[in-house]
């Protein structure tokens, strides 16, 4: 018998038939001995309708009374999917953010979770009554509702199984599992069995829409085991233990997977896939925006004097270029923000042209950041070099470079996303036989 | 200064720019020096809409997990008017029933308010915050959400009041206040300045819906004034403790009203109509339906076989009439029951026929209730004989009587309502001149 939080997102609790399908996989688990916590989310599009209002009343609203408001759209799920699972002969309960108590700081709409002491949660769980969860919610030290942020269901899901010492987190989204690259894009994608966290990391940081980046820090942080599973399956399908989703775990973890896999090769004479990839996945960001200074004065403080601005106002700055200049003691800076922040990065830039002293500052939103991870490329030269003659060969231009232990990126023109993609997912041996 | 507490119903809070009016009307008391709680009911609709999610979810639903659904709507309305607020340039925050809080027994989706404590919100409105309640919600000993049942807000708003011992309790609704009979109806009936909560319980149990009868009720017992009042005035009208609303008040006070006009009549030689109506209202109600029960054997306990087990199933039986039979040792009996409990109690009475006794039930959903209220019948006879001759000289047909210390009802053919109305109306000279 183990103990498991199942979460499940928007697309899986908008509407009463969905809401019963998502029963039917959490009685499952119970049939099976199983101790169960739900996490949901408020059901597809309500938390933006709640959001509306919010902003037409006051469009520069108070995050406390936000959080009053947006926090009801989890509220109906949890008592809806309590009353669903009643209907199938589980016992069920929904334990709101302030009944557990799931404890966060008073940073409203954006809270941290901080503690979770559910002894009465716990004691009903043992006893074979299912906790429902509404996500994203918690309670202040001064007894108001708190929200997580946007997407903030699946690290109170985290959150949660890390507090209860759960065996396993269980994260039902509509996708069947984390993927090589976006199988919309390269048809011969491949479902991977395992990541680890820090790939995951890269990979929800690139535009993989997986899972929210915060709970695979938290999961990582707090050593929960993350498995990523479809909830649109159908009702015969064997119980999740079985079930090939992918799991998300530490490095030592899938080193032992690792071994005890080859081992099983060797005896089973499995083929040589079974061995570790360089490259775990690819994946590509069309929300990055570019922005080149011309004829930067190169001297002393004057790369601070650019991005000083931009940190304090919030705006992540990612790749940057510093290109020679044509004339001597001058250079051209070239780097990516956020396209949704570019408006305020380039009114911010401008305002501070005479103290920066740059010529001219151009911008361009038509970029794409192409992005293959893998732990793999710790232990192995070459994967850069392979990167960029990939994309030489395909005539793609490279606009700018960054690269992190377990990462390489690069820019490139929107227009060749999915061909660089493709390429580069033949290039590191990705493509399902 | 007076401490106020201001209830608006769904109609009123249906959306950003219906909160906007709200919002003002509420800013106008504070700007007039009082302390303010503000009660509100969800947007109209939005509760059937979590009623009907709970109903497919679960058709016998758990009415706790019911009361988590259905409490999620006023939540939205008491932040989004919070919200609002603040934008005017008011401080508000909302209290939600858990954080008052508002205790109540734990019958889930009807449950009664107990203690309501809270210091932490009246010291928080004594600082000029107006503090926004979320009606019809409260919490159980256990820490549960509990809802008041249909209609609820108008009760959490009297129970508010007498709590924090508010000076006034005004219910803003979708009429400007208590008519003598529904104007839609008499284009002559004229809105009433004070009834008394017994008159208002006769007017608001006949059908006239304006307030919900627990709320009148509570109000009674607890001494709360209660005002009723249009939320649908402009935005230049008078501050509420001028406007022509009608007061809800006890038989004392109105006697010291009255007495206080004429006074003032005689002295600014006002006309006679400041004198006390006999009649206050004239209430009709098409929601129910008549139960014929065709030779019952004329025993002991006859009677108690038929109405025992209608009581049981919670059927209220309102008129009761028990005709001379056409054979001796037999009885015919007639009464009314709500028209939604008919079904059961047909069923009921049919499965009870071997120990009732009775030859055969015929039911007529299509009549009405006509009610004559007021507080000035208990000193004056003939009421009911006008009544009965009004009626009469029309060819109206009387099917049914019951009477009340001030309320005198009649049951007729469904088709004459409006006329017998309106020739009541006249009868008891309440016609606007």
């Amino acid at each position: 018998m183990a103990r498991i939080v199942m979460k499940f997102g928007g697309t899986s609790m908008a509407g009463t038939e969905r809401i019963r399908r998502v029963a039917a996989i959490v009685k499952r688990q119970q049939d099976a001995g199983h101790e169960v916590a739900v996490v949901v989310s408020a059901m597809a599009g309500e938390t933006d309708r709640l959001v509306n209002f919010c902003r037409e009343a006051n469009p520069l609203y108070d995050p406390a009374e936000y959080d009053v408001v947006v926090a009801a759209g989890e509220q109906v799920t949890s008592g809806l999917l309590a009353l669903t699972l009643q209907a199938l002969g589980c016992r069920a309960r929904s334990w709101l953010g302030w009944q557990m108590p799931l404890g966060t700081d008073d940073a409203h709409a954006k809270a941290r979770i901080g503690a979770l002491d559910a002894p009465d949660m716990l004691a009903a769980m043992a006893d074979g009554e299912i906790a429902v969860i509404p996500g994203f919610q918690g309670v202040s030290e001064w007894g108001r509702i708190t929200t997580l942020g946007r997407g903030g269901s699946d690290t109170s899901a985290v959150a949660v199984a890390a507090a209860i010492k759960a065996d396993r987190c269980d994260i039902y989204t509509d996708v069947d599992g984390v993927y090589t690259t976006d199988p919309r894009i390269v048809a011969k994608a491949r479902k991977l069995r395992y990541v680890t966290y820090e790939e995951m990391l890269e990979l929800a940081s690139v535009g993989s829409k997986v899972l929210q980046t915060r709970s695979v820090s938290l999961a990582m942080k707090e050593g929960v085991r993350v498995q990523v599973l479809s909830s649109f399956i159908d009702d015969d399908a064997p119980p999740a233990d079985s079930l090939p989703g992918t799991m998300i775990v530490s490095d030592e973890e899938l080193a032992q997977i690792q071994s005890a896999r080859l081992q099983s090769a060797r005896l089973e004479s499995e083929g040589p896939d079974m061995e570790r990839q360089l490259i775990t996945g690819i994946a590509a960001d069309k929300n990055e925006a570019k922005v080149i200074l011309i004829r930067v004065p190169d001297r002393p403080g004057a790369v601070a004097s650019i991005f000083g601005p931009l940190a304090e106002a919030n705006i992540n700055v990612d790749m940057i270029i510093q290109n020679v200049g044509r004339d001597k003691g001058e250079t051209d800076v070239t780097f990516t923000v956020p396209a949704a922040d570019l408006p305020r990065a380039q009114a911010l830039l401008e305002s501070a042209q005479a103290t920066i002293g740059f010529q001219r500052l151009v911008t361009d939103g038509k970029v794409a950041k192409i992005s293959v991870v893998g732990v793999g490329m710790r232990s192995h030269a070459g994967v850069a070099a392979t990167m960029f003659q990939a994309l030489a060969d395909r005539q793609i231009n490279i606009q700018a470079i960054s690269t992190s232990e377990i990462k390489v990126s690069v820019l490139i023109d929107e227009d060749e996303t999915e061909l660089a993609v493709r390429v580069l997912h033949t290039a590191y041996e990705l493509d399902a036989i």
